[in-house]
């Protein structure tokens, strides 16, 4: 069995103990009226975390990439088009899901590590022409450059052409302030492993109460509304449910609560913050501009000169911390960074700084005198 | 959270405690390189499982309705034909999810609770005319009737007619006889939570060779090929993997082949034999004719005048036992009773006897003098 490892990649973050034990509380059987005020919990949850009242809230059996599918095929039938924002390889798998099945895809891209200009999508809708566009898709926080994307004008343009809007907060659900219902956001989703902190394995997902009903889609496993006769008040069997991740999702979902969605959107802030003057201090460049940075994803350029996979590997094998490469046109060139859920600690980032030091020292890369650790922990202190 | 429940259900079965310990090891990156073998020892194991040299042999972080899906949408095309042996709820599913995915369904029937005729299938697939059936799907164990479905004729005559034999063994891998090579089926799933007694969560599947590299198929989470870019030696990032079911399902496949198929087999059919024999000293009638019974799960009808919920709610709040209610037309009329994995014990079935007695005497069901656990007992000894 691998060894204690502080998870310091863009997901999954570390899992607290409450959490992991919930793990090993006894099985029950998806049917057993004791699960059922556990699965309306971890509802009424959501919808707090979700900033919503949309009925229709729950976790799904799959990962992130499971919800993107699910949403994509309920906003979005074959033959209809589907705008997708990129500027990543997470909204890029929006754009490779919407091709297969079956939409047509129009690309409204910026350059990796920007954000996507409103401006661009007003103009490819407004081309679109008669038949409109079903949908646009954007991601809050693109895993793969750490862009926090603002949202607002993007919906208010989606709305403006009659089309719904998809949210992918696979990493800022918990992190960054995501008011689902004040934003009008249509449908939404996210991963547990990531600003949740519970283990990889269910997807929450919110949609709007005006995208239901449109059709049956060409699915079963991620069928919305089937679904929801399962976690809404009907308690019909739709499939075998994860008991012992509902349980781990419950608790993780009680400790977000406990500190407060306002409490921890700062704490991510504050100590991401923290990591992006010690990086700095260290003579790192990081690859996004502070206003569109997200806290929960941090991207740093790799010095020239230095080893990514031998720098990555020495964290991991003499320290036990993980960060991640880059993603496609990135790889080799940044490392990723999550600061999320209980892996966005003062603690964590003090140790990464220092062992990162260490790392680049051991490459001949020779850092400023800029005592990144001491800079760090001021702007920790917050 | 709910107390220790006894699981008697069609599943999930009971975990063991080496399984449970396992959920809550040190977790880990999906691309850690510690995890990579276990993911290794994982397909391996699974192979043994399945009895197969098939490449593409791993885990679906999906239950096993997400598999179902996957495979049909691995197999069939939109507009291809797909013929559905069926004589139950789950292979009714199959054909539903094929009509969703855009398959021109054939129904091949038979009634609830009998096994499907092979002769059947021949006139069927002799009858689709020149275009031909892409697949043939059948259940190994129907789990809403709890027949044992005889597989040779059926993939022999699928084979006669160039159509790819898909197999649900979601109630029988680990718990019956399936030598996937052996008896030439195409594709096959299961799930974790029956008779290999991991928690629900994971599907494990398998696909034979030939079927691979038809056609992009109209998903991205259930794609094969990419998802085994993942489980094979290529190691490249597809979604992030469940990792704690990982490890359970890692310590549930070595419990599996420590214990060895043929015992573990064996242990089925001798504990569903005591079972039967206890059921009926008890004079209750099992509606599944012995020549077509699966050991996994036993379907016993409900006498007359006693109530399904009133017994079921009875056995969960005086023992903790769970025991589940018939599906579709059969609600009402049976319950259901599993005996898989870690389920499959001598005191499951004395106790399951003994509190059913109990139950039944309460709602004034005089039970013959058949001395009903002795009766068992003697049949468990073997």
């Amino acid at each position: 069995m691998p060894g204690e490892c502080i998870l310091l990649g863009p997901g999954p973050s570390l899992v607290p103990p409450e959490v992991t034990a919930a793990l090993s509380a006894p099985m029950v059987g998806h049917m057993d009226p004791e699960l059922f005020p556990i699965l309306g919990e971890i509802v009424a949850a959501l919808r707090r975390v979700f900033q919503t009242d949309n009925e229709l809230t729950f976790p799904l059996s799959a990962t992130g990439t499971g919800a993107m599918e699910a949403l994509l095929l309920h906003l979005v039938r074959p033959g209809q088009r589907l705008a997708v924002c990129t500027a990543g390889f997470f909204a890029d798998r929006l754009a490779d899901i919407g091709r297969r099945i079956g939409a047509e895809v129009i690309r409204v891209e910026a350059p990796w590590g920007r954000a996507v200009d409103p401006a661009d999508l007003e103009r490819a809708l407004a081309s679109a022409g008669r038949t409109g566009v079903a949908a646009v898709a954007a991601a809050h926080v693109e895993t793969s450059t750490g862009v926090l994307q603002p949202l607002e004008d993007l919906v208010r343009i989606a709305h403006r052409h009659d089309a719904a809007m998809l949210v992918d907060a696979v990493a800022s659900l918990g992190g960054v302030d995501l008011p689902v219902d004040r934003w009008d956001i249509d449908a939404c989703y996210s991963g547990s492993q990531k600003c949740l902190s519970a283990p990889p394995g269910l997807a929450p997902l919110t949609v709007h109460q005006r995208t239901r009903g449109r059709h049956t889609p060409a699915t079963f496993y991620f069928d919305l509304e089937a679904l929801w006769r399962y976690w809404g008040p009907a308690r019909a069997y739709h499939h075998t449910v994860p008991v012992p991740f509902l349980y781990a999702l419950r608790a993780a979902l009680r400790l977000v609560l406990d500190e407060g969605l306002p409490d921890r959107v700062s704490r991510h802030w504050r100590h991401a913050r923290g990591l992006w003057r010690g990086l700095e201090a260290l003579g790192l460049e990081l690859l996004v501009a502070d206003r569109e940075r997200s806290p929960t994803v941090t991207t740093v350029l790799i010095p020239a000169g230095v080893d990514d996979a031998r720098v990555r590997a020495r964290l991991l094998r003499e320290h036990g911390i993980e960060i991640a490469g880059g993603l496609g046109d990135l790889r080799g060139r940044i490392w990723r960074i999550g600061l999320m859920g209980h892996s966005s600690q003062p603690r964590w980032v003090l140790l990464l700084l220092g062992a990162l030091e260490a790392a680049l020292a051991a490459e001949g890369y020779r850092a400023p005198q800029g005592a990144a650790v001491a800079q760090a922990a001021a702007a920790l202190a917050g």
